[in-house]
């Protein structure tokens, strides 16, 4: 048997990032993060940066913008996961030239973890958030580097606890304000089972230069669909408004940052169902719980239970 | 009666900065909020930022580090708080550059929030921390700009929830380890209620040029009273170990990052008592509880109700 990559993650404090490190250490994985020393001593930080240690991580100090030490980081591992937010998106050219430089890596996961960025139809500013992501793809795939795309769709921490309500703190109860028709089928998935789908695919030559597709049965659902199951777990019937296309795109122009974000990414999920309106086709992608059965993930019917 | 100042908040979207734009936005002054282009539209921080703006706050584009933006947020307002993170404690100097450009703000805030760190005996690395918002706090008396300090102590959300037991996630219910003999009195102040009290000084002439100590008399708990009224509340007793002070800074010196941060900080507060070791005298600071006795602030006593 050979020995399981060791694997660098870059971002690992971020949103997804920290579950990617989690699932990683708890792996047979030898565990590295990135992290830069100010963040290190950030007593904010401390009880993320403990639990990691704990769980046998080594933290590399290093920094996005620091070549030599990107290179120097790179080096120590097999594999790098970058899990790097919305504004460092781009500068993952700077992570792509320095695994060029260490020339070592066997894999390379770019910051992804939501829809397939080249099968969007989404609009603006959704429109560029996704261009930038697909944009690094090419440059990653232009310099010959060996890649796994993770397209974990939603987070399922992220948009169920008010189902996808902007503004709103807990799930509806009287009425529920829906994009489109409410027939599209989207996915949530809890992010602790992104991690683990993630780190899974690490070692595998099924998901060389692939997309990983988490599609969970369990998972996917229209939000019509969504909202019966909400419906009968609270045992009372909601106010359905539907919000027509046309008028979702207007809603869009005109609203402010930060709700015409997720107006716009709920208009590429919701409206267009850019989650599931293509076959994963063995050519560019594989589904990750037909790879892994093994995993037990959490169902959505399931994550709703607790805000009952 | 005069209008009440306008406020800029630097870091506002931080740990406890969050708290001081929320109570800030609820008060009757207009609330600033500067923050980067990139930051607003990351979809990670929407919630956050859509709060804000339904609160009625002002998103100025700027950052730290573009001397021009920050010198234009500042002239927008009266009175500037920064609250930003450990990493850019000494970057506060370009804050401190563009007050002085900008000549109308009436009252700088600089990120302090913990200990009086003109009045602490801590050893390394807690040291150095310390004695960075101490060099920003001469810096801004040097550039006689009118400032107040506010010496928050601890953030009740972040000790209480494992009464101060590095690496744990509930209150202990079996053994608690104490540092040194658990006698010296510690503070621990409700996140919201730092918020408001940093608020409530804003405009204070009693405020001005002064330290703002929050010392309201129901959050001062030695670590043993603190310990018998876990107790009480869980009807049990606990073992306490403790651990002498020739010890803790053996254990600190031994101790990796982050536990020696955490320690060191622990040793200040829970060994040598720097929250409570000094009387405050008017020449230098004033308490808040006295100065605002309508706050009705929540007590270590009902925070820790949530985890019997």
């Amino acid at each position: 048997m050979a020995e399981k990559s060791k694997i660098l993650i870059i971002g690992g404090t971020g949103y997804i990032g920290k579950f990617i490190v989690e699932a990683s250490a708890k792996s047979e994985h030898q565990t590295f993060l990135l992290i830069r020393e100010k963040t290190v001593s950030d007593p904010a930080k401390a009880p993320l940066v403990e639990k990691f240690k704990n769980l046998g991580v080594t933290l590399v100090y290093g920094d996005l913008y620091d070549h030599e030490s990107l290179v120097k980081a790179i080096k120590q591992v097999d594999v790098v996961i970058s899990a790097v937010g919305h504004a460092q998106l781009p500068d993952q050219v700077k992570i792509i030239a320095a695994i060029k430089e260490a020339g070592t890596v066997k894999r390379f996961f770019p910051s992804e973890f939501g829809n397939d960025v080249d099968r969007v139809h989404a609009v603006e500013p959704a429109k560029t958030a996704f261009a930038i992501k697909a944009q690094i793809r090419r440059t990653v795939e232009a310099e010959g580097i060996p890649y796994t795309y993770v397209s974990s769709n939603f987070f399922a921490g992220y948009f169920l606890p008010n189902l996808s309500q902007p503004g709103a703190t807990a799930p509806p109860r009287e009425k529920v304000v829906i994009l489109g028709d409410g027939n599209p089928k989207a996915i949530f998935n809890k992010e602790e089972d992104i991690g683990t789908y993630t780190i899974k695919a690490v070692d595998d030559p099924r998901t060389l230069n692939k997309v990983l597709y988490l599609r969970p049965p369990g998972n996917i659902y229209s939000f019509n669909d969504l909202v019966s199951l909400w419906e009968k777990k609270i045992g009372k019937t909601l106010e359905r408004v539907y919000v027509p296309e046309e008028q979702v795109l207007k809603n869009i122009e005109e609203a402010p940052v930060p709700v015409n974000v997720i107006l716009s990414i709920g208009h590429s999920v919701f409206v267009k169902g850019d989650h599931t309106n293509f076959e994963i086709e063995p050519s560019f992608g594989v589904e990750a719980s037909e790879l892994y059965p093994d995993v037990k993930y959490t169902t959505v019917d399931e994550f709703l239970d607790q805000f009952v």
